[in-house]
């Protein structure tokens, strides 16, 4: 019987993630890809899911691309790089994705580290950009996302000297949000099932979105598009929900997404 | 007698303004908002007015907009919640708006600190986004505004969670910029007074449009402007008395803002 | 003999630059500056040089333009003002430019110390902008790139107030990277060597080319962009020598940058 490449478990409402490649650091493969994508698409259209927690296995979060697919570097073909859906999928899920960055995470897997909307560490976390010693390039969109996390200055120097950046460090300077003494995945599913309890599934979907398009664009852009938003929250259940429930002193409940009306692959 | 909604003192050539309606928290009602837009308009165009500090009365800055008034959810009108004002000020106004967060921040409020140039904070200051806990959205520009202070992942947090921030992250990750062990009023009056002491009105006007102006494409732009606006310095009374000043040791004495020649409503 | 303005020290492949006009703390001069550019684009272009590290002798780092130049503001001429070579290099010098802040870094010595790609600091380092005191504007992109590396709000408490930034806040909030107990020019010659034992200049190359072109745009752009660029690399040697010295356990031999096709003015 083939392993399970990624380990799905329900948590009430949170969906908990594990890269399962152990035995080399959870290392990416396009098969685990294809499967992490094919799972977090089905969590975004699922309404028992209101957030996903992605962990690795044993003591890594995931060592980057498997360079045992490598050893021919004149072999790869083009459609083996690119893949098309890692492009799309960190500005199209509408849930919150929480990130237990349990071990090392290097090259390809500090980049799905990055593409998590929140990162909980604990002491054995560390991450490694690793390209430029493999003689690579900031890919899959790194060097747009890491600026815009630790400021331009970090995100030169951890590019550059592809250095081993620690637990301590990554919290100061904002790789990871949370640095937690206890385990790493219970933290992270506590505050995602906090998440799931409190806030509004619809809310955090728009926020996401325009968290997306404010990286462009100017203040004034943002406060008009922010402007129509409001208003149409204004004559949907949630807002009156919120309130009610605040003013009621009682735990919200607010309706779940519903699937999503045109398709979009993740 | 109806008791000011917010409370205006000069300093010297600081403008201190409270926000007061300390029963609430300070809650924002649009009655308030505009006696405060009147006030920052008033300053800016003040000559006696170098530098505004803006804070709360009581314990708390701004708990957000008035839940009282929204009761009945489904009676707010477009009007209501739509305010061109809020969109204008936090570019157009030309002299340092300092914010002494003296207390909680939360929704709307967290909005308002952020509009302020400068946070000073003590160890009762906490903010909250509390957006995501009613059913709203990212308000008035918080998810343009808050990545650009403390980073991505940071404001994704904050406003995905809408948890409570208390001073010492807020210190950490940057959403006060001094956090003061004594008063924090007095502590930012002292800073807007240094402001005020040793620096151009002319020089703080332009160097707030051009962080405003650079937001937004490319370094080059940015020196392109930057050389222009350079030119233009030197053609004027402030960098003859800002050299001069500096050989002599001695105190500059710049010239204030005129009046703007176009009115910008604030 | 005219003393050298800036001295220039090969260590192995590391190139040492230091500003040399230590008896006024290395302030800014138009003949300065173009022994500094020639020195940057020549090392550029030498297969030799694979990372720059630039400091100032004795105290100072560069205590900015050098204001004897200024006593009669009337006098200066556009073209003393406008360096079009200092828009240029920024994004065009392809090799690390590590800076060892030494001490004071101040107006355009600021200016110069955020051109690094990387900054190393000790105890002695301060920084100041200066420009308000002085009646000046954001000079030379230091409103682009100022809050790209600390955030919005400290870049505009660091432009309004003028004030001396300490070596602890400097670490603290990203204006230098590293923080150095000893010798700061030793340490950012270690690093810098690291670098060039270890990372493919090529590599580095693009990576400071696509961190420059990500500073706007979109993540889907800079997604696409990355997916050329990574085919581009695996079409060349250093993949497979990257690759190569990683599974063998053995430093890799990473050929050097060629001379530029095109001439780019530095």
């Amino acid at each position: 019987m083939i392993p399970e490449l990624v380990l799905s478990q329900q948590r009430g409402p949170v969906l908990l993630l594990t890269f399962n490649r152990p035995d080399v650091l959870n290392a990416w493969t396009n098969e685990l890809e294809d499967v992490y994508f094919d799972l977090l698409a089905a969590a975004d259209d699922d309404p028992d899911v209101r957030a996903i927690v992605i962990t690795g296995a044993g003591r890594g979060f995931c060592s980057g691309a498997d360079l045992s697919n490598l050893k021919n570097v004149g072999d790869v073909s083009d459609e083996d790089l690119v893949r098309p859906r890692s492009r799309e999928f960190p500005t199209s899920l509408r849930k919150p994705l929480i990130g237990a960055i349990n071990g090392v995470a290097a090259g390809l897997g500090f980049v799905e580290a990055l593409y998590c909307d929140v990162r909980f560490g604990s002491s054995a976390t560390r991450f490694t950009t690793a390209f430029a010693k493999r003689g690579l390039i900031a890919e899959y969109g790194i060097s747009w996302m890491l600026p815009r996390l630790v400021g331009r200055s970090r995100a030169t120097d951890l590019l550059l000297s592809s250095r081993m950046v620690g637990a301590d460090e990554a919290y100061r300077i904002g790789l990871i949000d949370h640095l937690v003494d206890g385990d790493v995945v219970e933290a992270a599913v506590a505050y995602a099932a906090e998440i799931a309890a409190n806030c509004s599934p619809t809310s955090l979907s728009v926020m996401k979105s325009q968290l997306s398009a404010d990286e462009t664009g100017t203040f004034d852009e943002s406060t008009q598009r922010a402007e129509t938003l409001m208003v149409n929250a204004f004559r949907g259940p949630d807002v009156v929900e919120g309130v009610a429930s605040h003013l009621e002193r009682r735990p919200p409940n607010f309706p779940s997404l519903s699937v999503r009306s045109s398709h979009v692959s993740l």
